[in-house]
This record gives structure tokens, sequence and C-alpha cells, in this order.
């Protein structure tokens, strides 16, 4: 248990990235830095903590139901099949479904694109005692356009401030942002491809764009390493999670959502009504004759 | 297996509320008139459910990125501490959380109020692929207005109409409708009510107003068994699932979904592109050099 203990309060240290500046390159994701060292350890402690989170995940939605304002939203990023919906089914699908609030980013439709670049993300945002999970985000927008010179430099550069600015915003308004980089080596990448290839069940999960993108693999690391550095204040840092492992990539996010939630120690609303006087109301008075 | 095959095949059939009417008073909220009779059988018999639905709603959701349309919607309706609620962590908490639209309709808003009752309900019809639960839903607007007497007669009685128009629009749009009316009795809701006010990590989902419900349960009733007579036509009936017992109340509503996806028989979509291919240019021409 000490060492448990040990290892749960470091992990968001251990995976922080500082406001200085990340190497991707620098960064195994094979490694197992902090936290379980095998599929079967990971699971059995990812099993472990189902209960607390559901706990928490309560606590947050009464609270949320009680006038609170908070609420903890897990952006996950990632190169194709870094396990963006992976993680959601097995983090996610830890707590009450009521209490989530789950999108998918999709490339930006015509109506999307005639607004500013928030604007589809400002809508998903989760409501009071809510956990959200965004697959993919307002990140695509330093990514894609960079990658592919749709927008002029000065324009997508612009917008890391823009998030910053705007992730602020929703701090205040009472939402902890919980960044994760799904971070996979191009070997891996390679390993799932050819796996959806050749499974009939998965093809649906492969469009012939995930090459077009794989080809520029460099430029998107290079992107990833600047967002990754541009867009993580103190208040809201990016976690680069190791994820050629997929038990290790659940267990973190979950870890790190665990933590989040324990910090944020969410507690059921005081009544604004007398119980007592409800409960005698209800039996010796039941309006119900 | 035979016995279970053969109640498996009945329940719509028993449960569903027939065009000709339905008269609540006769249906007992702690009837088990098929599938389990015990809370251990309920469970094992859930449990073993989970693998199939799940599978099920994967290839819904994979038809659904294939650019099919069809998707369910599951409408929750019942007196307070029917447990709406309880059936969505239970049954929509057994398939993957990225294919579920959950959608908890409170009181109208005053923006809400300035359209007509159907525009925040169309807002929330879940997309393509997904399965949708609705904790109340546009019936609200034919019993809380009606019981309440907040708009004439002839203004409720029109919406039975303009809900099945809705419905059957829906359906043509692809949107299979499962709609369960959670009956339960005034005896167990007296118990469900006095337990939240005796636990205090249930307090929060006390309501003083629901005892002011609780005065009007024979117009509620009534009110309901309009609704239920009103809008069941043979293409989206309401079924009447007991729901004194929570066991049996997730079992049943969990039998329907099943029911309904396995007649939906969705299939992953055909790759819109060569596998073999793609396979060759990846392996033999990795883009990532």
């Amino acid at each position: 248990m000490a060492k448990k203990s040990a290892h749960v309060h470091s992990i968001r240290d251990v995976l922080k990235v500082h406001p200085d500046g990340v190497d991707l390159a620098k960064i195994d994701p094979a490694a197992t830095p902090v936290g379980p060292t095998s599929k079967s350890e990971a699971e059995k402690d990812l099993a472990a903590m189902a209960e607390e989170l559901d706990q928490l995940q309560e606590n947050l939605y009464a609270e949320g139901i009680g006038g609170g304002r908070r609420r903890v939203l897990v952006v996950l990023q990632g190169m194709d099949t870094s396990g963006k919906g992976g993680t959601i089914r097995h983090v996610a699908g830890l707590v009450n479904p009521q209490g989530l609030h789950i999108v998918s980013f999709k490339k930006p439709t015509r109506a999307e694109l005639s607004h500013d670049f928030l604007w589809r993300i400002r809508r998903q945002v989760p409501g009071p005692g809510m956990i959200g999970f965004f697959d993919r985000s307002h990140y695509e927008d330093v990514l894609v356009p960079r990658v592919d010179k749709l927008v002029p430099p000065a324009a997508w550069r612009a917008r890391y401030q823009q998030i910053n600015d705007f992730e602020a915003e929703l701090a205040e308004a009472g939402t902890t942002i919980v960044k994760c980089f799904l971070h996979i080596s191009p070997e891996r990448q390679k390993e799932r491809l050819v796996a959806r290839l050749e499974t009939p069940e998965k093809l649906w999960k492969y469009n012939p764009n995930d090459l077009v993108v794989r080809a520029k693999w460099s430029q998107y690391q290079q992107a990833y390493s600047d967002l990754l550095t541009q867009c993580s204040p103190e208040s809201a840092p990016w976690y680069a999670v190791p994820s050629d492992r997929k038990w290790y990539r659940n267990w973190v996010v979950a870890q790190l959502l665990l933590q989040t939630l324990r910090d944020l120690k969410p507690t059921y609303p005081e009544p604004d009504y007398d119980p007592a006087a409800e409960l005698s109301r209800l039996i010796e008075a039941d309006p119900l004759r």
C-alpha cells in the first residue's frame, strides 16, 4: 500500500508537460514510469478504482443538482489508433453513464467552419456536475490546419493564446480540464492499422486518409510538441500518456481522473428543505389518501 | 434454453399496451409476468445479456459511421422514484458509453417554453448509430400541464396526435423508439421516498414537490392511462413495465432494448476502400519512412 500510495501521488508530476517545453522524441510511448508494470496488475488496479470513481462521480453530479457549478472535462488527443475511443470505453465506462457528456469531434462541417474554431467546442462544454470526455477537441485546430497549411502560420499560432484564454474562462466557470496526449510510436500505429485491415469487424475503423496523415508523422509530432508546450499553464497542464500499451494508457487516464476528482472533494449538497419535517409529513400526513 | 427462448420472445407481447386501451389499476406493479422470478436470476440474466448488447451496439454505431441512418431511442417515463435514473445506470451501463446519448428533461426553462413543446425534444434526438435514453420526455407535456391545468384541455389533447406524428417522422428518419412506462405502486413510492429522507447520501434526490405530485396520484394515473392508450400505434407501442422490483424493471428494459436491436440486425458497413490494396500500401510502401 505504501508503494501504491507513493506512485499514485507522483503520476501527475511525472507525466505533466512543463511549460518550458517537451521533446516527444525523448518520451518512450512504451514506458510505464509509475504504476502497474503488467496488464493483469493494471486491470486489477483499474477495477479497484471503479468504486471510488463511481462514488466521486455521484457526489459531483449531486453537487450539480444542488446548484454547484463544478464539472470535469477530460480532453483526449493523439494520432490515429492511439486509443482515444478505447480510453473512453474503459475509463468513462467505470461510472454512471448519466453523469457523462461524451463528444467526438470530427472534421468540421461547413456550418462549423463558418464560425470561429471554438464555437462548436463551447456548445459542448459539460454542464455542472458532469464529467465530459472529448475525443479530439479544439486542439485539432492547431494540428490539421498547420500541417496541411490551411491557414497562415500567424493564424494557427494565435490560437495557442486563444485556447489558453478559453480554458482559463472555463476554469473560472468551474471546469477542471484534464488534458491527455495519448503518445504512441509509429511502429505501434502500423501494427494497429494492419490489425484493422486484417480483421473484418475492424474495417469500419480504418480510413484511407489514415495513411495520408501517417506520412506526415514528424510534422504532427512537431505540432503536438508545440501545442503541449504552449498550452500547459500550471493550472491546466497537458499529460503525455505513454500509450503503446493499452492497459497502461487506460490506467493512467483513470488515475488522472480519479486524482482530479479527489482534489475537488465533491460533496452532496445540503438539502434546502427540512428532512425531518418532510418525513413526518409523508408518514403522518401522507398527502395520498 | 428452450424455456428462456420462449419467454424472451413473448415479453413484448405481454407488456405491450394495446391501442384499444389500458387500465393501469389492473396491472400489478410487482408482477413478473415473464422472465426471471428472483433477483439473483435477473442479475445473472442481465450480465449474460451484456455481451450481446455490447456487440449489437457496436454494430449499430459502426453502421452509423458508415453512413447508416438507423438509431434507437429508449423513452423512460414514470412517477417519482419509479427508477428512470436507475434503469439508465443499469441498462445503458451495459454498453460502450461513447455510443449513448442520454438526456434528462427537467421542468422546461423560460427559453424552452417560448417554443412549441417538441422543440427541445427534437434537438436531442440521438444521431445515426446511437442509442438514446430519455429520462422524461415530450410525454411530460401531456402530464403536468393537464394535471395542473396549465393549458386548456383542447391543447393537451391535441398533443397526442402531434406526438404520434412526431414519432412517425422519427421512425421514417431511421429511429426505432422503445417507450417504457415504469409502473410503480403508491406504497412502493412511499417506501422509496422514506428511504431517501432517511439516508443522508440520498437527500439530494428528494424534492418537496414530490409530495405535491404524490397527492395527485390518481390524476397522474389517469393521465398516464390516456397517453399510453392514445400513443401506442402498432409501430411504436408503449410497454408497461412492472417496476416495484428494481431487478425486474432493469431486466425488462434490457430485454426490450436487446430484442429491438436484434430485430434491427445492425451490420458493419462495407468498406468504401480496398482493404487488400491499403494493406499492401501500408506494408510494402509504408508512407512513413
